[in-house]
This record gives structure tokens, C-alpha cells and sequence, in this order.
């Protein structure tokens, strides 16, 4: 119990565009007192020449993850808790879990998902250049259809963010045993 | 011979702000067949709790180059080259040249630098929030006062961008022996 808040936390916030990743993401950083927030899209952006689209191709997926990875040791060892924005599986939280470096650190992960209608409330709300339009709910059905556990699962049609926030950081659900 | 156009490169372009090292990384990362392109900024900004401007914190600084190092080294391992944007001195390029875990990689590290005037002009093009006025001048004194080898830094005042990428990209007085 004596050491409990010394240790680091790995936040994974996953989930269909439009259902507010980011904005929780952001939230969780900014309540960290020494935090890294990790934008899965940057890493995603950063090949330059040759690029594929991430979902048509196993091995540039491969490569994201594995950056993050990367990053998130790095982070950890300069002792940062990590949030990672990403549409993340259950595979790739995995990854991530039992790829950390360091022991003892508490793994999160959490997939935002909405009903279909907020989904497309909140994609039509965001600036026109990130909207989506009816691809949202073609990610979450992808979402739906590699079929994560439950307890990983928030349906924040009918919350706020920062009730969302307090539920992930304060409901041991979310844990990923490492 | 034989092998030479096998050999993966990595480049490190710095300079001031407003010397145009966005604009000559991705003019290179987009003429290299397979390439990541690794803006220090964007792993700069990834701190998010506990933020310290990065030129006061020796420890900040030395987590951003770790971290650009991990990418670098993974886009190599996946045979991509790599551009990497950032303010580097010569001890920062040092680092990444000595810290790449696949031998045989060839590091050209160019500082681009402008006159005075020059850099002020370039910097007024800018979109606002870009703009630095006369900080510029003091990035470019800072880089100055390092005292750099000369045959690292590239004096692009009256040169296009094409110029200077091929220049970058073509004359091997930019590498760095490794």
C-alpha cells in the first residue's frame, strides 16, 4: 500500500473516430502531475515515403505500435505516466502491456464507444476537415466486431468528460493484467 | 559499391527557426522511396504534465533526443530512411549517430543557416503563430556560438529549396563518421 502512488500508470484510450478519444486523453494528461500523451495519428503520420494506409497494412501497423512502445518505455523511465490516443485492439493494448520495460506499472485500457446517433452528433460538432461523416460508425462496428471485453468497454453517450475522465482513472476495470 | 544504394541514410537538419528546415525535411523525406520524417517538435510537445520549456531542462532534452533515437532506430530496423527536423547541435547528432543499433547507416547531419535579414524575411512569410520576429536572430547566434564544423552547415540565403536538398542530399561533407 506504502508505495502505491509511486507507481506509474499507461493509460490506452481507444475507441471509434468521434468518440472523444483526444479529448479525454488530453483531460487525463492535464490531471497528471507528470504526464506524456502520446497522439497515435503523429506516429502514425511520421512515414513519410512509401506510406500505406495503417489498416491495409499488418506491417505499418506493426511499426506504429511498436514506436509507441518505444516512446512509452522511454517516457516511463523518466518517470512520466503515458497516455496513448489510438484505436487500439485488444491485441495491441496487450502489445503494449507486456512490452513495458519497467515492472509495476499499472496498464489501463479503455474504449470509448457511443451510440450511433451521438457518434455522428459529435462528428458533425468537431471542425470540417476532421469530420468523418458516416465512416464513424464503420469504426465502431469494427470495434464491436473484434469483441474486447466488456469491462474494457465505456459507453459515454449520457456522460460528460470529465465524468468520463474520473471513471477510467478511478475504476480498477480498466486494468490489464500485466 | 555494389551495396552502397542499399545502405540506408539518416539525416538531421537544424538551424534556427525560420531557416526552413521543415520545408528541406520533407522536400527529402518525399524523395526517398521509403521514409520517416520525425519532427522534434511534435516529441517535444508530447510532455504534457509537468512541462518545462526544453532549452531549460537538461533532462527534458535528453528524453526528446532518447525518444527521437528509438524512433530512428525502429523506422531503420524497418528499412525506412529517416529525416529527422530539430534544433540539433553537434553533440546531439553525435548521439544519434552513435546510438543507431544497425551498422552501416550513413548520418549526414546539415545546419541550415541564412543571414540575418534573410532569416527575419522568412520568418515575416510565416503564418502568424509561427513567427518569431528577432528570436530567429537568436536561435541563429545560439547555433553560431556552438561553433560547428563549417562543412555541416549550409548557407541556403540565395538558394532555392530544390538547391539546398540536393546539395543536403548529394555531397557527402555532410556526413558524420560513425
Amino acid at each position: 500500500m506504502g508505495g502505491e502512488s509511486l507507481r506509474r500508470t499507461l493509460y490506452i484510450i481507444s475507441g471509434p473516430a468521434g468518440a472523444g478519444k483526444s479529448t479525454t486523453s488530453k483531460r487525463i494528461a492535464g490531471r497528471l502531475a507528470k504526464s506524456a500523451y502520446i497522439e497515435g495519428d503523429l506516429i502514425d503520420h511520421m512515414v513519410f515515403g512509401g506510406y500505406e494506409m495503417p489498416w491495409l497494412s499488418q506491417y505499418h501497423t506493426d511499426l506504429i505500435w511498436q514506436n509507441i512502445l518505444s516512446l512509452a518505455n522511454n517516457f516511463i523511465h523518466h518517470d512520466h505516466d503515458v497516455v496513448i490516443d489510438y484505436v487500439a485492439f485488444m491485441h495491441n493494448a496487450e502489445y503494449i502491456a507486456s512490452g513495458l520495460e519497467q515492472s509495476g506499472v499499472s496498464v489501463k485500457f479503455a474504449i470509448l464507444i457511443t451510440d450511433e446517433e451521438e457518434l455522428l452528433r459529435r462528428d458533425a460538432e468537431r471542425q470540417p476537415q476532421f469530420r468523418m461523416g458516416h465512416r464513424c460508425i464503420e469504426g465502431l462496428k469494427e470495434i464491436r466486431r473484434s469483441n474486447p471485453p466488456e469491462h474494457h468497454i465505456i459507453n459515454t453517450t449520457r456522460m460528460d468528460v470529465d465524468s468520463v475522465v474520473e471513471e477510467i482513472m478511478g475504476n480498477p476495470v480498466f486494468l490489464i493484467d500485466s
